[in-house]
């Protein structure tokens, strides 16, 4: 358990950092200027200028790519390396795009680097390394509990050299975006296999006939426009067999191996807005008076800034704990720590976030600070990529497998 | 403590609840639709045909104004009376608008009819009771914490035979809707007088010179448009001598009368709102399966449905209790049960509302089921009216009071 | 749902509080003192002095037997009724014996008022009536979840003119007490029959050769002298089969009747012992200084009395409502609101509880307060008579079971 | 942050587990029945024979004196070294004083170790090393907010060659034990100097003339004989003016330096504790059976199961990092991180070991598991050495001053 950082990750956390303060933080109202008025002339499905600045300035420093392990095509970070650079991604909705860095490309990216073809590389991992086009992760669906990947009912059929696809998918993330190029699939191609190789996972271009964006989600209110959370359906899609990713059947393994780093990044960058959630708490207790006396003051402030203090360092050290793991016995060996970010993070940031609110008055559910959003994306964590319940139960029977030989 | 209904009130129930599920229900769908099409076209700052068509029909079936407790202008029910039917109303986003029932202009028509001359109530209370008009409350401000009276700094300023007005006002519910016709605005008229006789309340109508929306604040990320929450700057805004409200430095005593039913209706619709979520979360569980079984087999569903159940009765009982209180001795008398219901009924649905949206998966937390709105309104209830901290100050302090004699 | 107290019962409340405060509450060290003497002295399970001489005034008042609702036995007050006053009685470990309305006797002197045979009667509900002798109810076993009650093992078995039982059952609470002579024994006479109709109940002395008390159970680190709860073997004993109640089969029958009332009551007195603890918080909180103020002036303490006035009011009004409703309804009808008291009141007990030790400091937990031992009561009642998990289960199945017609 | 064990921490670890296994688990029932035995015999206040029959071997495998960092005297282990080790003694409540390892004398030796001269080394230090006599801290005062240490009221006089000593002490843990043979006090020695100079520690033998063993103090029921929390009355107690440590007035200094390792030697023990109790959780989770189902079935045990191993992993890299920064940066420098585990820790235990009771059900809050006594030695801690609310105080300032210059 050495969770030491190298002298290399301090001075990108310190470069990070000043990025944020000279770059970020100062544009998060322009960018939301930018999409409402995108929204009021028509469409706010279009990439804005304040974010396609920003990532010119952050690949020129450099700052971009972090999070993929891979060093032929990224930084070549361990997870625990990232971790730390990630959590101050996580402080702003924007950061995460403007490093390239953010969900669902990077895990799509990761599995492009790790499985695909060099044809496959070439066409769509190229272009997303170079935060040239989106894409998508089309694994959910609307009719069934998505969280037991055996109910998964959408197609893909072998017709000759093609596949055809059919079904219907939801919150596929980052589809509102009209750059959003390709979507890797998920569906049932092996229905007599045995129960974890029935599945498969291939490459659909957005503009491939039949595919349709039938509308967008919104999270609390928020459509995170230009991003946006997409329904989908597929209707006798066709594709070349060449797009089936790894294999027929192997769309479970590919699952496992995308979904454990796509967990451990949601909650590092959630380490990250619990302290700038903090941080709000703290600058305005130190500033409001109420009653005669700073908010500061009050001894329940005190407690809920203490309380928050105790749950970010013990939720961030069970991230290092976790990303420490997968780099030493890997994802699957791992799979106990990364459940148990997945469960205890989110909470833990809904929780910071929630009193941060609750001290900025009604101000806090506004638009005036990052708050809301920041509660809403939080809570979706508990929902996204597996409910909470889910994992409980598995890390529980990890738990009740181990003492079943126990003695005192 | 007799909380029984007469058969008159159960009789509204049963209508009230008849009419919901004839036409209130069926209408959310279209409602929000109604008002998503009007944003494409450029502005959805315009009331619906789906409301408007729905007041006709309960106006004419005589469900109208019941929250009025003077028998000459409306239905002349107690607290304790309007309380089972109040909730009913809370189950839907629509229902209050629908009956004529709505914050804030039940408070506004309660103000003018407890306390408007003849020719005040004749200009406003008359429209406002018949749904034509709608109106706004004007006294938090963004710059200092409202929850402190004393900390208002908006002026009104006698000018010969006028008031006139300065100040910043926001969280203004309504005043988005452009049939708001007339604000009740609060504001320091005398700052020499004793602490509690500094403000006063005026009438003030949103089309005089000088006011000015300056924008609306959104909830999470709901604008709830058509209604919004308006901030409205006030320049120089001058208004007859005959606008103010019982009388100069009276505005204390007026808000005094008018919080106290705000906040218990607040309370009883977020019976309802929380009584919905737990149909809705029952119904889910019955009908989604997951690893095998059906969700409602799960312990941890039994669990916080059970919970539910437990909180939900818990807080209607206390809510009846401080109407019963308010019937009885009076909104100041009652004052500790209504700091007690304004705490302990938001939290309460905060809970069942996030275990509703949990156990929906990501579909809780988009616009397909009400639960997500629900949840930014019960939030929002933790804050507006005075923060809990204010409130439970209170009780606290009235608690230690009266615990000041104890003796064992 | 009218819970007015009568003039009848406001004036025993009043009674009943005048004599806890003259003669209970200054006894409380009296009675633990003699019990320490009689434990230096080789003997802690013998009656104490102290409140043989309390339940001679209490009887000689009048304010006995208060609990039964059978009038010809009794007081012959409702459940409705007897709140308020088994509340107070809550307040102070020592009264419920004193007022000879404890547990288990309230729940056996039920039982053999109404089952019990004439014979019955005189024999053992006679003496109970006239807190001359005590009882135990020897339901629950060491070896098996007796929540579920078809685990249960002990026999009981017809043998020409008597019943022969084996097993073994423990928390047979107040058998430590040398004064108990008669024991309610559950155990399964017809195996074969259908589920609900194996087990018996018998009345078994004491004194029968082949009954053992093999030692008292703690309670935390109490031993609960000299009331004690038992773990008693039961070897071959051999009763005459008139001893048999309602008859062959009828055990589940009588258990059902004799469950709710001993529930509610149980919740009544921690009503009043979550008061009594809210009472020395405030006492407490006024008194003592820390940091240069009085921790009354913190607003952690006024959050903590605040939220403790709140649950101890929606706990009260849900002890109300179950005992509303087994008035009106039965039992049986009532049973949802009996499991619902019984997950939620000790729940809020030793929550305020808590909050009361935590600001009494060390004194808090040691036997300077009542608080530590109120504390492990009330925490013993999250498990007796049924832990928390199997009324919640219950409460999520009849609510399930209401909403799996609900429509919105 | 490199909380990796060395080679020799992990070949303790393995020598230590199995002892534990080996002697100290099988003899927990055999210790409390020997301190019963002798308190049916008249005197429970004596050391028992398993103890000290314990004490003998693990001296003699070399686990001894674990705790101590300085290499003269003791192990010379780092606290990040000693945490893994402490926390397996903190499995069974025999466990520490069998490694010579239990507080208040650890903290003892180390004042001694630290600021004792070689005459009071040679005097007290060295048999207390040995295991042959037992030490008491008296520094908390009955009748005063003992966390605020400028409310102590004992006073330490000088007088020619001598101290006099008046005042009252309790909770001096350790001093029930009749080997316990000295005390550090903490009193009074200069009360015109400024706020942190007024305090001094003096060492007084207990069979000093007029130094009175008032009583032992219970905790939620345990007397903890033959260990026993005092009342010590100290009347014009007189000690050679060499007994003082370092000097006068330089009391808060030492207690600075004694209450960082003490506070977390808690709560490493306290990490072992919940261990202990999870294990016991999921055993019993395996072997019971309710209502047709093993309980390890249900998804409230998993869940309960996946929240104790979540909050146990999360305390104990709290603890971690707090002993790395102890190492690294002094006490001082770590006092956000000590005040943090000392809110965490207690809190984490407290909820552990409730839900393990819980799953217990009666059998829980009974001695035949070491359950119920963990959780009032838990919670206990939430108050000694400081309640919460002061921690919390604490590091909430600390958070805020490093705030209040944040610009995000």
């Amino acid at each position: 358990m050495n969770f030491t950082h190298s002298d290399k990750i301090i001075e990108l956390q310190r470069r990070l950092t000043a990025f944020m303060e000279a770059h970020v933080y100062p544009n998060e109202h322009a960018f939301h200027d930018e999409v409402e008025t995108n929204r009021v002339h028509g469409d706010p499905w279009q990439p804005t200028r304040v974010i396609e600045a920003l990532k010119l300035k952050a690949r020129a420093e450099g700052l971009w790519n972090l999070f993929l392990p891979d060093s032929g095509h990224g930084a070549g970070l361990s997870n625990l390396e990232y971790a730390p650079l990630c959590e101050i991604m996580g402080r702003s909705e924007l950061a995460p795009e403007v490093f390239n860095c953010n969900a669902p490309d990077t895990g799509n990216m990761e599995v492009l680097a790790r499985y695909g073809t060099p044809d496959q590389q070439e066409r769509w991992l190229k272009p997303l390394l170079a935060g040239e086009i989106r894409s998508g992760f089309a694994m959910t669906e609307p009719d069934v509990a998505s969280s037991d990947a055996t109910n998964i009912r959408a197609s893909i059929v072998r017709d000759g050299d093609d596949y055809v696809i059919d079904g219907r998918k939801w919150w596929t993330s980052g589809a509102g975006d009209p750059r959003c190029k390709i979507l890797i699939f998920m569906g049932r191609s092996n229905p007599d296999a045995a129960r974890h190789a029935q599945q498969s996972m291939i490459l659909v271009p957005v503009d491939t006939a039949g595919v349709t964006i039938e509308r967008t989600l919104s999270v609390f209110g928020y459509d995170h426009a230009p991003h946006g959370h997409a329904e989908i359906s597929f209707d006798k899609v066709r594709v070349p067999a060449s797009n089936i990713l790894l294999g027929e059947g192997r769309g479970f393994e590919i699952a496992q191996g995308r979904l454990g780093p796509g967990r451990i990044h949601h909650c590092m960058r959630l380490i990250g807005l619990a302290e700038r959630a903090l941080e709000l708490m703290c600058k305005r207790a130190n500033e409001r008076v109420a009653f005669g006396r700073r908010i500061a003051e009050q001894s329940v402030t005190l407690e809920r800034i203490a309380e928050s203090r105790i749950v970010i360092d013990q939720a961030r050290l069970l991230v290092l704990n976790a990303a420490y793991m997968m780099d030493s016995v890997g994802n699957r060996g791992a799979r106990q720590q990364i459940a148990m970010i997945k469960v205890a993070v989110p909470a833990m940031a809904c929780q910071v976030i929630d009193w941060a609110i609750q001290l900025h008055g009604a101000a806090g559910v506004s638009s005036d600070f990052p708050l809301a959003a920041a509660y809403a994306h939080a809570r979706t964590l508990k929902l996204a990529d597996g409910p909470d319940e889910v994992h409980r139960n598995q890390i529980g029977q990890l738990e009740l497998a181990r003492h079943s030989l126990a003695r005192h």
